[in-house]
């Protein structure tokens, strides 16, 4: 199928060696040969390939993507940014799903076959084991929408979830409410986790004010709908914190369902901000979260552990905002 | 950080060609040194590397799903069923993100160094040309959603969307109606061409019925709304065939805004049932797309052509079948 090196070589008149060079990032040539070898390479219709480049310099170009929730919308925004941000810096991406792995020793597994040169952990649901797993592994691992630490054991870029329970808890309060609670995603969730304990921690400054909590059994319209039924058969709070937007938008099937109506008779705040909640049916009023800029920056920073596997490590926070749409009542 | 051949082959007393065939398909070795050889690798935590074994097999295992468009919640199934597909076959799969390319040929450089042992082509609106362009550039190719064809060039593994057209036509006329309409996609891509012409053919059997049609730019939510909120200014049919799933939410959502109720005063039906039609606040009657089987199919095919890469070339075509939900008045 493909145009070769010595082909290349041949038609430029020089060396197998020259081709090479010419073609690895950082090799010494000359502008002259240089030139000789891009023209005899656009003549013949050449691309370096990627499996034999990877063979002189150890690297597959390969970044693995590490999702296990391919039924949240927020996934077509994460998967179009990283697919894209590779691409432009000639990377390679690679989707690994690990919807119904529960070992991660199963997963550095196939990692391992799967050769990657690193990994992108795309999941606020994966307990930290695997990341972990992964750094002792030797794979190089950026941990995106993980949890926040002041003492980070592997690279998180994300936002502080307890900073977002608390601007909900405040979002709510404004309102005038004496009743909220916080429909979270799954119990074992960090982020459901850090978003439940910033909420209760404002409110704990308000005793004037009714306030509770519950969980959904996954961040999926299916177990926001579920959680809110269940919700609105006892007596429901007039504003909830959904843990994230699909919550959300299953949560607002319910209480439609229901015969109530949003924002009079039940608010809902989510968070994310995916295209989704912006869609003039849904018109869901979130915290923004900034997907991409926390793409962008964990591909940054992968990019820069290819050079410096042992870069230590750090944590990548980005500051979230309200967005005010129709699903509170207006101030 | 990988535990290499020679240090398994020395742990389990063996040679490292005995190794290196014990992870080989098809090789030939002996049960007993099979055993010797998986214990050892076992116990070391080896794992074949998918960059070595490709250097003796000439094969990467790697297969790209190409796709142009990530903002329709449909690709979130497409990536699942994907991606866990090919993890079960010990294949490995790459995103391949053209949503801004126009030019075939840039796609093949693009796929050329990435090594890809094929490609799935999963997009109706990719223009013929990049599938026939990978084959000629002999990348082993299927185009999943692509257009059928009695004769075709590539394989082609989808549905007959003409037939779909006339089923969605039938299923209006059956309602009684007298004035109804096509709202397509993208004018250029196949699938509305074909779902526009099989809904035409029905029609003109029916010349009592006032028909029309128009087309969206994408096959998005935003292109959906706008389309809607143009034909709802002037005088709007009954019920419209929307070209597929989120084109119809997003006409929904402009029938919603302009005061109007569905299906009393306007009728919809989609194309795909993808997860969110089914949402209880979405409730989309709709044509159902075997997409599980599509895809379940379009990999089994390019496994088949990676060791036949010049098979014959064939359509695989799935019945499609109409999902009653909200959206129709019942009969």
């Amino acid at each position: 199928m493909a145009v070769t090196l010595k082909e290349v070589a041949e038609r430029a008149g020089v060396s197998r060696s020259a081709v090479s060079r010419t073609f690895t990032d950082g090799a010494s040539v000359s502008d002259k040969m240089r030139r000789k070898v891009e023209k005899a390479a656009r003549e013949l219709g050449y691309s370096p390939n990627a499996l034999a480049s990877s063979l002189t310099t150890g690297r597959t170009k390969l970044i693995g993507l590490v999702s296990n929730n391919f039924h949240n919308p927020i996934f077509l925004e994460v998967f179009d940014l990283f697919t894209r941000g590779l691409q432009d810096r000639g990377l390679r991406p690679l989707l690994v799903n690990l919807s119904d792995e529960v070992d991660p020793e199963n997963s550095v597994r196939m990692l391992r076959q799967y050769s990657v040169d690193g990994v992108v952990v795309a999941s606020s649901t994966l307990p930290s084991g695997f990341a972990k797993a992964f750094r002792d592994a030797g794979v190089p691992v950026v941990h995106s929408f993980g949890r926040y630490s002041s003492a980070p054991e592997v690279h998180v870029v994300g936002i502080d979830n307890m900073e977002c329970g608390r601007m909900a808890a405040r979002a709510l309060i404004a309102r005038g409410h004496d009743n909220l609670a916080f429909m979270g995603g799954p119990e074992t969730a960090t982020s459901t986790q850090d978003r439940l304990a910033g909420f209760m921690a404002e409110l704990a400054m308000h005793p004037e004010i009714k306030t509770n909590y519950s969980f959904a059994e996954a961040y999926s319209f299916d177990a926001g709908r579920h959680e809110m039924l269940r919700l609105l058969r006892k007596s429901p709070a007039q504003a909830y914190f959904c843990g994230d937007d699909v919550l959300s938008i299953g949560a607002l099937s319910a209480i439609q369902e229901a015969g109530l109506s949003v924002p009079d008779d039940v608010g809902i705040i989510g968070l994310n901000d995916m295209e989704m909640a912006g869609w003039e049916n849904i018109n869901l009023t979130t915290i923004h979260q900034p997907i991409r800029e926390i793409i962008t920056s964990s591909i940054e920073l992968m990019t820069a552990m290819l050079d410096e596997p042992d870069r230590y490590p750090e944590a990548r926070i980005f500051p979230c905002s309200i967005v005010e749409r129709g699903t509170l009542k207006p101030f």
